[in-house]
């Protein structure tokens, strides 16, 4: 009866719906009664829906961030490593085609006496996932509990798992929902879920990596500088060092996408060897990662210091040891043919001569996806042996006839949708034209 | 898998949840796969509550408004009369408090030679509603087949039942799911949801009653003016004949608001008495639906036939035969005393005096469902017996001690509240106010 509503104060959700519908600003308590609501499945799923549309449309402010980065934190359990003396750091990046830095700045940020406890995700559409990547190495187990990620953290300074449910379920409840009903691209609700599994690994400061450009997920700068912006914003209102790169990704990163391809290239950068534009990312944010975890008391002194494990053979090592440590086979390192490998090799290469202006880059991400290289839907399986290996950068000139990019397959079938998408996926021009340098802005530095 | 993204070209409700979100508009086949597939259970309600928002935030222009009307009116059964060689007209009012002319206006219609084909709506809130005004009634079944309706309809010229579950059952879907996502009061939606429900009632003309000021539930002049238009355009839009009235709801509508008296005093102005601003409303709103069902060249010769109807008692006879032929006992028109009778009576009296210069309305209303004479939620019983009369209007000078409102009441308990808020209902000032017509301005005419 009506009465309830003049004497009760609960808080319901259709009135906290109503709120952002209009414009209004959430206090800490409302979206903590949103996110426990929902998680426990008090709040059913229309409700949120309709919430997180209000949310997309209305946006919320940093302290709306804030708060819903540490509800859905707190929705789960988070790992302490407080029996480690160093520092604990890690690295986000989010996404793009070809980005296997994970791979080579863990090893050598715990090489040089940092703790990287990294918990990662897998890829979805037309970028990759650190998971699937390492994945593509015989044996090596992403699934460890939160005990034996806490035990290979404290043997070789790194461990790198997949997200476990007892990491912010909340999360994984409300970006299911965000799926399906089109409200996934939003700097403050990107934020709250990426944030939200980081800072639950027990981190003291985190570096991102965010990406701009026609293969990221945020393709215009703008955007992606204001996601950078709240993304720091949020994690320093938590207590955590955080800055943000943003990075270029107009093209892949290196010369390899794919699962084993992009395995054998990290490799080859901590053996000293590897594309110039992997090695300076890869040092760039380890540098950043040695800084922030008060390592070095300078960036360049942490970029230093990366140079000399990786010279060293300081970080290969390491790498090898978390290999084997995670069950996996380290002879890969020394043996390539170890790792999955495609059955056929097709070429693509360019109709005309020119200097490469720009490339599609989404489109050769989504290309790899379609050689089942990558996942349309989440429970997609992957083939770790198909791949991409690119000959040609932006910038570079090119004769008619000269390859572009080597398709490694194994599906006859699937080959023509994917080659035809690589073979228009160069824009050519007449002129060299200007290289915008691969990182752009530090935000937060 | 991907593939399928781009051969595919079938609709998924995810693309065109996003389309709304960005403020596109949906052509008529997307607002048909949308309403259908929710009613099919299809698109699950996440994603409808979802699309809502987005409508209620990025709005829907008039042919949007114009196909969602239409796809729920489709998604039922549309009553036929196409042996009654008549036209059929209907009236419908966005709802206040003390609001009965529907009882009025429809005996005295279908006297006059028109057919009314009137499926009426519950009240909820503050608002009553003409079914339940209708059950108060002894024996009155509001609750008839289709076919039964048509037979009544054939027979006397009007029929009064509620929505059945062949009509508009996407509305009936969609407006539980609007009710609990807080996205009710939106111009389009709102026409949507009133229009596919009359129109499926077979009718020719429809007469709306919008209602505005602090009883109505757009209390705002402006945007009960919108309502209006976009309902008149999507009426037209659909070839039917339509304008709208747009009325005062400052103060409720005669001096009778609850169940059994409100029969009564609808009783009343059918015997050629009752208050004066009941009539003119009832009139007024008659001869609109003469001149628009063509049955009079003018609204000005409607008003006199409507007067006529009255007047000769054959509009009661009308009424007689409706309350008969639907099961209620007629007796009641001669002996109110069979309609159900509150135990208590308590008079609230002014506290100074002075002029009377508006009133909270839809307190009034609340206190009536306080009372048990409306509902909070939709499964509430209504107690037809409650009631409020009022003995001041805006404009009267009042008396300290002097009579405002006598309370008809079963529940001692209940009393406490509701006289509080009848008691704060009444604004005093020391001038008399200047009046503003009942009938603010015809939309449409």
């Amino acid at each position: 009866m009506l009465v309830s509503h003049f004497i009760s104060n609960r808080m319901r959700a259709v009135d906290l719906i109503r709120k952002k519908r209009d414009s209004g600003e959430h206090s800490r308590e409302e979206i903590a009664f949103l996110v426990a609501g929902y998680t426990k499945g008090e709040i059913p799923d229309y409700q949120m829906a309709a919430w997180l549309m209000a949310v997309w449309i209305r946006g919320l402010t940093h302290a709306e961030t804030t708060a819903l980065t540490e509800m859905m934190l707190y929705s789960g359990e988070m790992v302490d490593h407080f029996e480690l003396p160093m520092k604990k750091v890690d690295k986000h990046s989010t996404g793009g085609v070809g980005d296997k830095t994970s791979l080579i700045l863990a090893p050598i940020v715990a090489a040089g006496g940092l703790a990287v406890p990294m918990i990662s995700g897998r890829g979805l559409g037309h970028t990759g996932g650190t998971l699937d990547k390492l994945e593509a190495i015989p044996g090596f187990n992403t699934a460890l509990s939160l005990g034996e990620f806490r035990r290979v953290l404290k043997e070789c300074g790194l461990s790198l798992i997949g997200q476990t449910s007892e990491i912010a379920p909340a999360d994984k409840k409300i970006y299911a929902l965000r799926d399906v009903t089109s409200t996934v691209e939003h700097a403050g609700l990107i934020c709250a879920s990426i944030m939200s599994k980081k800072l639950a690994e027990g981190i003291d400061a985190l570096v991102l990596d965010v990406k701009t450009g026609s293969g990221a997920f945020m393709a215009k700068e703008e955007d992606a500088i204001r996601l950078a912006e709240i993304m720091v914003d949020t994690a320093r209102r938590m207590g955590k060092k955080c800055v943000a790169l943003l990075t270029g990704m107009d093209e892949p990163l290196g010369r390899m996408a794919g699962h084993a391809n992009e395995v054998i290239e990290s490799i080859e950068v901590l053996k000293g060897r590897g594309p110039q534009d992997l090695i300076e990312l890869s040092l760039e944010l380890s540098a950043w990662m040695f800084h922030l975890g008060e390592r070095t008391g300078s960036v360049a002194e942490g970029k230093h210091l990366a140079q000399e494990m990786i010279s060293s053979g300081k970080a290969l090592a390491r790498f090898r040891q978390c290999i084997q440590l995670q069950g996996g086979d380290p002879r890969i390192i020394e043996d390539y043919s170890l790792l999955p490998t495609a059955k056929h090799q097709e070429q693509v290469t360019s109709a005309k001569s020119g200097f490469i202006t720009g490339t599609h880059c989404r489109d050769l991400g989504t290309a790899l996806a379609i050689l089942e290289g990558g996942r349309d839907k989440k429970d997609d399986i992957i083939d770790h042996a198909v791949g991409l290996e690119f000959h040609k950068r932006i910038g570079d000139a090119v004769n008619t006839g000269e390859k572009l990019v080597t398709i490694l397959y194994n599906s006859e079938a699937r080959l023509p949708e994917a080659r035809k998408l690589i073979e228009n996926s160069f824009v050519l021009g007449d002129h060299q034209p200007p290289l915008p340098p691969l990182i752009r802005q530090v935000i937060g530095g």
